[in-house]
């Protein structure tokens, strides 16, 4: 397995590939890996020839208050995951190997991206949109991989690559959960035994919505009411939104038109989780 | 010649000549060409074995009180000429081939954008970095080629470029003169004949300035003023704006320090046109 990490070797082996007939599959990734990151990659490896991951944190989408310099990074772990997966090639540039000048340009997916975390991250959704475009110009993969525990993230970079033209298929692949349903994440790490004990609400909250609206409940203020009411419940959780939108245009609704998107943030001190469920599936 | 009008044909075309080993050349245009355009054309036939020209109106790029749907338009003079250049493909899609549904990502470049043209035609530069960058995922072409009329166009968009890594390589090419001195546009056709006839006053005035910093002049507002003079001093000729600005970050500079670009818009009754020279070249 090739750890390259310069733009101009990345491309190269790339090309190489690609002149060997190999479709290229590209799973793009902030790296302290889970189960999560690698079943993306298996699934890329049964779809393509070869393999790439990129593991960067991108300073770009984290708010100024918000985790970038803590973000957990192993990169010593994550490659021996990889290798051991067969990965192809990690791209593993530097912030300056990224953004070497005075960076000037941003991607911007107007609509979808002023609700749910976009609301409580001004700029996030701008910066993975930014970095994402970035690194499709330098991979060019034919296909690139996103995990479906960041729902709004996967439905900004669909319509990116759509508005853009961008050549390149974008596969969503199902959250991975640990046994207890918790989704996995990288930010799990930061939770004390007693948040971590806790956290597995956030998925069993969004499964008793599903189980409602498979009862007949449509009403989304009710739907929302429960998932809230029950996190609130649990010592130590708060809010940070739970939201039901439309799908893919994550449009307001009152009455549940399905299929659509039941999302939420919850915060453990200062963790942050988030969660998902389509419901009507 | 092929003339194309959809993404999927000639996304094809250029894959059949990639896979015959030719260097892709692109001009994107807005069509009712002059021999400016033809000398991108020109300039691309020498350097590329096959050349593509697409001709796109791009609403995005014009302001709700611009000329977007007076723009003159003639596609059957344009393909006879691009023919007898011997053009290999003409990409001409419909407004509803590049913007097919709702359309919410935009590409912006910030700073060099707020100045010069950019304050006269807010959302003008995101409307042209966004079609720009579609028509390179579009036609994926090795190089572009881009007339120095527009100098702040070809700034922003090597700046897109380099930032979002856009594997392009952007050539620039000399502004294409009138006899007479006037930048070959395809807004020159909107001139009255007395117009017309006073339209090289903006070439002239720009080569005055260009002579009195030949001659030691540094004070930049002198050279704005002395410029402004010689346009003001003409009937029918109003002044958008004048300016001197470094290259290639469009700043602000007080005493002039060389190469700079000192740019212009002048109206004549509703016909805007723009010119520029680089100071100290």
């Amino acid at each position: 397995m090739f750890i390259l990490e310069t733009i101009a070797e990345i491309r190269d082996f790339v090309k190489i590939e690609k002149a060997g007939g190999k479709t290229v599959g590209f799973v793009p990734t902030m790296g302290y890996l889970h189960e999560g990151h690698l079943s993306l990659v298996k699934r890329a490896q049964k779809e393509c020839g070869s393999v790439v991951v990129s593991i960067f944190v991108n300073p770009l989408q984290f708010g100024p208050k918000e985790d970038f310099s803590v973000y957990p990074r192993d990169l010593e772990r994550d490659s021996r995951l990889l290798e051991e997966c067969g990965v192809d090639a990690v791209f593993h540039p530097s912030d300056k190997e990224m953004y070497p000048g005075r960076h000037r340009t941003i991607v911007e997916v107007g609509g979808i991206t002023g609700c749910l975390c976009g609301t409580s991250r001004p700029g996030h959704f701008q910066g993975v949109a930014t970095v994402v475009t970035k690194l499709f110009n330098i991979v060019q993969p034919h296909r690139a991989y996103f995990g479906q525990k960041d729902a709004q993230q996967v439905l900004v970079i669909k319509k990116m690559v759509e508005d853009l033209n961008i050549p390149v298929e974008i596969i969503a692949a199902p959250t991975a959960r640990e046994n207890d349903g918790l989704a996995m994440s990288s930010r799990n790490v930061y939770l004390t035994s007693d948040q971590r004990l806790a956290a597995p609400i956030l998925h069993k909250s969004l499964r008793e919505a599903a189980g409602a609206v498979s009862s007949g409940e449509r009403d989304v203020k009710k739907l929302v009411a429960m998932v809230s009411g029950i996190i609130n419940g649990v010592e130590g959780a708060s809010v940070d939104y739970v939201e039901v939108r439309s799908l893919p245009d994550l449009e307001e609704m009152v009455w549940l038109d399905v299929p659509a998107l039941m999302a939420l943030a919850v915060r453990f001190g200062k963790t942050r989780l988030i969660d998902n469920i389509i419901l009507g599936e």
